[in-house]
């Protein structure tokens, strides 16, 4: 079964579009938590980031900063979270590829954080296996 | 002053390197939120991602692509949130660009979420301001 964001890079369903090249479409996101709040897809079909060609990934990367740039001046937030979630436990509730782009106005706006960070034990042998998985 | 990640670019302070290109560098976070949270950074100096280059967002998404894939096979977790915060009250602390991947490998670890959306009221009229900002 097609994902809602397949089927609006299918024009089956409509969007607010803001950007679009070969690779990427980007769209307003109908659920915003802040004005200006936008998503940046691949034309790829996939779930997870890590699923990607490194040709999509780059196209991505590509995009995120010129549509940022475009979202900062039209909205003057200069601040902003950009999210991408992969896996149910993550927070996906789509699942195809997609960025986050939410701007904050002030403190209580756009998107909230829980931060409990750790102290990291096996540094050294972790980098190791990361480095070896490339 | 240069930013602490600045200071690892140049050597000056050390890190846990898990990848390395002409214009990104990963490496493992000194405060993870789960085991395996990894920063991948641009060597381009900016505070923000969109006072970034094309080149080196699209350098970012590849690695992206790339260090979330080494990541899920090293560690098991095929969950993941990929995030990057741009100002103080978007939760900024370093104030070079830094994209962060984040297993998740249940519901209580890595990053937590706050999300209260809305609906859009003028996504025709927005989504119009922010393409003719591109």
């Amino acid at each position: 079964m097609s994902s809602i964001f397949k089927k609006i890079l299918d024009g089956e369903i409509p969007c607010h579009r803001v950007y679009e090249d070969d690779h990427v479409l980007a769209f307003l996101d109908v659920a915003p938590l802040s004005r200006g709040h936008t998503l940046v897809i691949p034309k790829q079909v996939a779930s997870s980031l890590h699923e990607l060609t490194e040709e999509s990934g780059a196209a991505l990367g590509s995009a995120l900063v010129k549509v940022s740039n475009a979202i900062v001046k039209a909205t003057g937030a200069t601040d902003y979270n950009i999210l991408q979630n992969n896996g149910k436990i993550a927070g996906q509730a789509v699942f195809h590829v997609h960025f986050h782009i939410i701007p904050k106005y002030d403190e209580g706006d756009g998107l909230g954080l829980i931060w409990n960070s750790s102290t990291v034990s096996d540094g050294e042998i972790l980098a190791k296996e990361i480095q070896q998985a490339l």
